[in-house]
């Protein structure tokens, strides 16, 4: 936190300069909660979407298009394959499947063990934004995402104390070779961070590339008994599964590995208008998912994700950090406590197009409940702008302030004799103020989580500074970030293991944009 | 919600005029959370902050300065008083008094009995900022409030189907000499809302005044025996009750009336910078001051209130829509419900000086919890900038979104078969998908909430809208709405009575700024 020596006086300000908070050892690397979920549903609520969607399973099924050694996994679970690829799962089967062997807590471990973090449980890792094609700034404005791009946006979240994880496709690179760019990528991970990270998921050669190079940097016996790296994988709602998507789940899964299993469900659209029925279809599929990679390697980590989205019916758009996806949260939050695998979802979502109002107040509206229900994994915590088409470098440091105060909410409140401050109240008494107390001289540094991008002064003195809105400041934060920022060191050895594979891989392949 | 006719088809978007959505005759007159608090503390730390609430009142105690009728009324129901002035309440006596006669839930009629609002329990009921000096608009900037201004809120607050209540000082008419603005400030609520509305705290005179009104608008015998009117008071913290205040709550109270019993916290100032102290102080004060309401006439309406604030490190302001407020609520809305007494909390608080992404997000940082915490009467749910110096157009159409987005929160999952949507499954089928499904036809007018100022379209139709931001929609919004304003009707004789009333007052004293 601040040190006492940049406090201002009560009302009068000293001008500093602009702070940078390197990621420090000191903080934690993932969050505990010392706050229940919130329980919205009834157990009688919570049955009856598991049953809807068990009947979903059974009645309609789940097609797997392309991938005959997941069929027959399925087959010789116990589940009816019909016209080729349609699994139709008994009711029941599928969570028994899980229920079985799927860890409800694992340790995602980073090349820096005091950074690795524990996925499940009371548990929550922030991660930043996934999958952008598009990056935007103030000065840049908006424009295809380069290797440059990705490589900031590791750094960036790198230096946060307040996210988890380095995440994956933190914006595509589009200067790369789309058949390549995934050995850069999982390359600027390793290297210029050393938070946990996510591999490859475009095809199942470029997944067991991810998990090859994990093998490099963590030893092989290691990473085949303990989780280094996610997949993030999509359903292709609704209740399919494509071959290639199938082959991922069971790459992460047979290098016992987490594959994150991510239905994705824009109502009106891949999923039913209505909510419920959203819901009992994200459960659905993912549970699908996740009981796919339990019968590749019985034990193997996952998380159970969803991502549901709302449309506007002015323009028939998705929405994002509206009310309906929240509900769904909540929901969906204690049916992954009952079935007992982590879950994750989205953080600050927002369909905005620049960093407004509307993209904040979107983004709290995802993030509020991502936290509350008890989420163990929540992806896009960082950048995200316009549907995740943009990785926005000003949203980025605008939303690390949200991740920062959901760590304060995570933590709840301390209830002990300090805390209570009766010896400040018998020092202080009625109609005089706490300012000098002794009290207040002990716990003020400590006291209020202090967002970076907000600014508190008064209006003569934000006038006096120029009149700037959050988006100016964001900007500023973030040069400044990047700035400071220093590479982490990586034993030599490795590095150049992990650089000689890559060369060797990029060698075998002719440059390709598929 | 939106006709059939207004929705595009898919990704394409129809230009439409403008929508005014007067307030509808159909709309809800208050919430009814279908959904349950958020109940983050243990039985066992909710009885340490009550214990330590009444060690606050037995040994340090409270001042009241100034009225010693209401002395009189703590002797005698067995408190200590020293010093002339200090009320040493021994524990368990203040709850005692509240929970006695108290009323858990009550209702706050309106003029238009279809728009009374039920305050405790389940209910929830959204009311516009109070209190600022200044007014803000982008055309305008940020200037002096006046009664221009303030009739301008009480429209919009009218205007709108998310907020219940019409609010009280929705601006300062800083035009309008002080001593007598509560004439008009009230008789702009009767007269051109008819939601329910709040009364003059400023001097027992002016409360007197804004009841007596209140007997002309519902008759005499109507008000005696019908909450029609809230006064917000705020305590002196800590731990001070300043006679006028007193003396304000006792007005309420002998006419059968609500006094909103608010504590003013600001950590590390009028209060300890640990929230737990701060909870502790404020919960004793608030108990303190709803017993004195009892005191004074068992069984009248009560809210508990609480306002409380963090304080920056780097400039010593005040801060709003921080993580330490947010956890307050969640604890004060399972202390209000073990009294058995409605609660107050602020919805859309802030501190940023223009609506941007900080004023945004610090505002969804308080109305989340609020909502969740159960809040009954959510004052400040619409307009607040800069910690409440400012009411701000821009901001205020912008905070009714989310109030009608915490509708939908409120109403919870639906989970009938229609919502289950098996039909639109069956229909569908793997793959495809449900925009012309009959299940999405028949559902989707209804299925999702639609914000007013978000903009959803592609970048490229936001481009060439010409790239506006949420400020500017919430610009057009507010004097689109403010145009299609129509004053609903009063009975002339009332009306007359009124005016003649606020003559006569007028005339019995000179002009004053104090």
């Amino acid at each position: 936190m601040t040190g006492p020596e940049e406090v201002a006086p009560q009302g009068r300000r000293r001008r500093r300069a602009p702070r940078v908070r390197p990621a420090h050892p000191a903080a934690a690397p993932f969050i505990t909660r010392a706050i229940p979920p919130y329980e919205m549903l009834s157990e009688e609520a919570l049955v009856s979407i598991e049953t809807h969607a068990e009947r979903l399973l059974e009645e309609i099924g789940l097609e797997i298009r392309g991938d005959p050694e997941a069929l027959g996994l399925w087959r010789e679970a116990g589940a009816r394959i019909e016209n080729e690829c349609r699994v139709r799962v008994p009711a029941g089967l599928a969570r028994t499947i899980v229920r079985r062997s799927a860890p409800a807590r694992f340790t995602q471990h980073a090349r820096n063990p005091a950074r690795s973090v524990s996925i499940g449980g009371p548990c929550s890792v922030l991660a930043p934004a996934y999958g952008s094609p598009f990056v935007s700034d103030a000065q840049g404005g908006r424009r295809y995402g380069t290797f440059e791009d990705f490589r900031n946006f590791v750094k960036l979240a790198y230096l946060s104390p307040w996210l988890h994880h380095s995440g994956g496709t933190v914006c595509e690179p589009t200067d790369l070779p789309v058949n390549k760019r995934h050995l850069d990528m999982v390359y600027a991970h390793m290297r210029l961070s050393d938070k946990p990270f996510m591999g490859s998921v475009t095809t199942a050669a470029r997944a067991a590339d991810s998990i090859e190079m994990c093998r490099i940097l963590f030893g092989r016996e290691f990473v085949d008994a303990n989780c280094v790296i996610l997949g993030n994988v999509n359903v292709n709602s609704p209740l399919v599964l494509d071959g290639e998507a199938s082959r991922v789940i069971r790459t992460y899964a047979a290098a016992n590995q987490a594959p994150v299993c991510v239905p994705f469900i824009l109502g009106g659209a891949m999923g039913p208008v209505t909510t419920a029925g959203g819901l009992a279809q994200c459960f659905a599929e993912a549970l699908f998912c996740v009981a796919l990679g339990q019968l590749e390697r019985p034990g193997s980590p996952a998380i159970l994700g969803n991502f549901l989205s709302s449309m506007s019916l002015r323009s028939g758009a998705p929405t994002f950090g509206t009310p309906e996806p929240a509900l769904a949260y909540f929901a969906i939050g204690q049916l992954a406590r009952r079935l007992g695998v982590p879950l994750r979802c989205g953080g600050n979502l927002c369909a905005a197009k620049v960093a407004d109002a509307q993209a904040a107040t979107e983004s709290a509206n995802s993030l509020w409940p991502a936290v509350l229900a008890g989420a163990n994994f929540i992806l896009h915590s960082a950048g995200w702008l316009e549907g995740g088409l943009v990785m926005s470098y000003e949203k980025f440091v605008m939303d690390l302030d949200q991740c920062g105060l959901m760590h304060v909410i995570a933590a709840g409140l301390t209830l002990d004799d300090n805390a209570f401050a009766l010896d400040a109240f018998r020092e202080v008494g009625p109609g005089k103020h706490f300012l000098g107390s002794a009290h207040t001289l002990r716990n003020y540094e400590t006291a209020f989580f202090d967002a970076e991008i907000a600014d508190n002064n008064s209006f003569e003195q934000w006038q006096q500074d120029g009149s700037h809105d959050a988006i100016w400041r964001a900007n500023r934060r973030w040069r400044s970030l990047l700035s400071g920022y220093e590479m982490p060191a990586l034993d030599a050895a490795i590095d150049e293991a992990l650089q000689d594979f890559i060369a060797r891989r990029k060698a075998s392949l002719p440059d390709a944009n598929a």
